[in-house]
């Protein structure tokens, strides 16, 4: 094989460092959502085709990766089909099971399948990753981690602030404090489209609005009429969706202009709900943006978006549901979840260089090799220093010492340990700090003890 | 959707308790595999198709999970392939990407691939899942994670000394005490093949001895003749394979029966030499077993495999290779590795009872909820409590006691608090303990140091 191995557009390898620094991530997002009482829940990377299609729209199950059955794939399927080469007819003839597109409907389907063993409200998170067909892109992936956070089976709207509080602690730990976390209601929403006279449009004025920031009000103006959708309506939308201000005095006009909308009432009472139950450190990044809209029409309540402002795209969103098991027979199951987005949120921290530097230090302590019995002796210490807590290991081969030293720094290894031949016969070790390029001799003995006091 | 939904065949959900023992599996591992100096990679679920066929023989290639390509995917298709309905032989026509076997070949291509940014020897460790399309049977899934540690271009035999060490580490630090790690050497066998006249049939001979556990010697017998292996030389192997008792008299009778074999007498000096590097209560762990032999044919030195008295399967794997790479055409990058098996292992602590006690315990404290204005004054509390270090939750809804006692059990929490109206006049909580019963009142201020000191 003489061509070069690569993998698969859109796909991606972690070296170390970068998947150390995942890794950060994830344990960092865990420990928060720990801390709030959610527990871990892992569904397989296959589902059922039929479990996953029809959930996302034509477009989404267009990019649904489907599994080419195994065996004799073709034996039973039509001849006629066949000949005809309807791609798209044939796709669940071809394929019994698909990669997941998402962490929702997976775990809309493990609550009903597996609700016998769970205790509500269930508060999961999940973090796996997930298969899109899109066209790959900067900062767009063909396979990408989500991290999922829900509570199902409240519909109080305690749960909206607990995840407002677990979004900003998240952000904090993870360094980024200057997040901005805005939210909006869906009832709000379809308050303003009942206001309008807009209520029979409602799916496609939030599908427009959801474009906002890519298309701006004028194209998001122009793709509702073109849609069918009364002038002065959209207008009078646009007009209430722009509203802007402080949150109590959003809420203020937006009440002023909603009289006698029943709908609007309710979800600005929540609105207010969750922002008065708030601590005051979080409510400071919580703005109230009408114009969000996320498309996705399982949404019923509160709708969540995470920015920041050096930063295109959002890093996290999310919002309240009233019936997502009902696709799979479990109906009055009301929840709330959010989607952390780990890539985005990587490439948001390298780019204001925030992971702890120590993070890809692959050892603590490196024990040059000068042959086979130092090299034992060297192998018996670096035991040692492991049971002491830290991380230590010996260079395998006794090559040239130039060697050894490039691969302890490249490594970013902290000490590099000598036992020669003489350190062998006077019981000692010659310790290199690779940081200041000090070295000292110190007795085998007492290594363990010197080198974690240093690295303290 | 009438139907209760379901997951495909060989596929599993994980709940809470069983993710969080999973997710022990792989933090106790990975801790060690860091203290020894090695880094976590990630390789893509998908690779590309022809990265995987042809790696895995025939039997492999059809195990395979292929991925349908998208869009029409027929429409390049030969008609007249098509109409012979040839599953085989449109698999590559169909299908560009396919699901990773295992961590070995991703591993390999991931190394030539990314050499210019690794440093050599390079130490890694990867726990992803892979996919198999083998007949879903008890212990055996379709989706199964692997937890592979290697060390790539070096073959300096502390390699095998330190991987033999971080076995004997991760099973102690699991409680699994008492394995057996089995050693042997492709040297030896194929120095055993030469004395026995079987050299020409070296791949046969390791593939029928290899099924020994399973079908017996005089099936391994049978096999190799039915193979057209000289009946003289099976028997003269099959008595070299058969040599039992300690390590030293093990190798001293086969240096007995190998004269002139040099081949045989370099894999008995390595057996010799790492043995002799290993600290005595790893040592007294290791068994030479001769009939230890691994199909798989890119063994070229040190045969690994670690078992238990009470489970029938190997929980874990691996050995020497010179050529991994080679493959992808990057040679001379002679390697060791093993695999460790975590469905197994999770299934043996699991009949062992080896797990904490406390790995699945959703929340420490859960504060009841008695309506509006209590619940928030909790969630307050439930605040501090956290930033104490402890996980606490307020539950969501001021449902019926009984209610919220009960999803308080079943999540295993430890204390719970309760304030009541009487409570918020009086800036008190009444905490109860879950395990004895006991419940005392406590004022606010006092909370987290109280349970934090019951915490311990």
């Amino acid at each position: 094989m003489a061509n070069k191995p690569s993998i698969p557009k859109g796909t991606r390898d972690f070296v170390p460092e970068q998947s150390s620094k995942r890794q950060f991530i994830f344990d960092t997002a865990r420990s928060v959502f720990q801390s709030f009482g959610y527990q871990p829940i892992e569904t397989p990377a296959m589902e059922n085709l039929e479990t996953l299609l029809g959930k996302y729209g034509d477009e989404g199950d267009r990019l649904i990766f489907k599994i080419l059955n195994n065996g004799d794939y073709l034996s039973k399927v039509d001849d006629e089909k066949l000949r005809q080469k309807d791609s798209n007819a044939l796709v669940k003839e071809l394929s019994d099971r698909a990669l997941r597109y998402d962490l929702t409907v997976p775990f809309a389907r493990f609550v009903v399948q597996n609700q016998n063993e769970l205790s509500f409200p269930f508060k999961r998170y999940q973090i796996q990753p997930v298969w899109r067909a899109d066209r790959p892109q900067k900062g767009r992936y063909r396979e990408f981690y989500q991290c999922d956070v829900d509570v199902i089976g409240s519909d109080s709207l305690l749960n909206e602030t607990e995840l407002l509080c677990i979004i900003d602690q998240v952000f904090s730990k993870l360094g980024l404090d200057d997040i901005s976390i805005r939210i909006n209601n869906r009832k709000i929403l379809s308050g303003i489209a009942e206001a309008s006279g807009l209520s029979a449009y409602f799916q496609q004025m939030t599908v427009a609005i959801d474009k906002l920031d890519k298309i701006g009000v004028d194209g998001v103006k122009e793709e509702m009429i073109r849609n069918g959708l009364p002038e002065a309506g959209v207008k009078k939308a646009l007009n209430l969706i722009n509203l802007t201000g402080d949150a109590e005095g959003v809420l203020n006009m937006l009440a002023g202009a909603m009289t006698g909308v029943e709908e609007a009432f309710r979800g600005i009472d929540e609105v207010r709900t969750v922002l008065k139950s708030l601590p005051e450190s979080t409510r400071e990044k919580v703005k109230i943006d009408l114009t969000l809209a996320r498309g996705l029409n399982y949404y019923t309540g509160a709708i969540i978006e995470v920015g920041h402002s050096e930063f295109p795209s959002s890093i996290c969103g999310g919002g309240r549901y009233d019936d997502l098991t009902g696709m799979f027979g479990l109906s009055d199951m009301s929840g709330i979840g959010i989607s952390l987005g780990a890539d985005r949120i990587y490439d948001l921290m390298e780019a204001k260089n925030l992971f702890p530097s120590n993070l890809d230090a692959g050892t603590q302590v490196m024990f040059v090799n000068f042959g086979q019995a130092e090299a034992l002796k060297s192998f018996e210490l670096a035991s040692e220093v492991r049971a002491s807590t830290m991380s230590a290991e010996v260079y395998p081969d006794s090559a040239k010492m130039k060697k050894q030293m490039k691969y302890a720094n490249d490594k970013g290894i902290s000490f590099v340990c000598m036992i020669g031949a003489e350190e062998l016969a006077s019981g000692t070790v010659a310790v290199k700090s690779m940081g200041t390029g000090e070295q000292e001799n110190i007795s085998m003995d007492a290594l363990s003890n010197f080198l974690k006091e240093k690295l303290k």
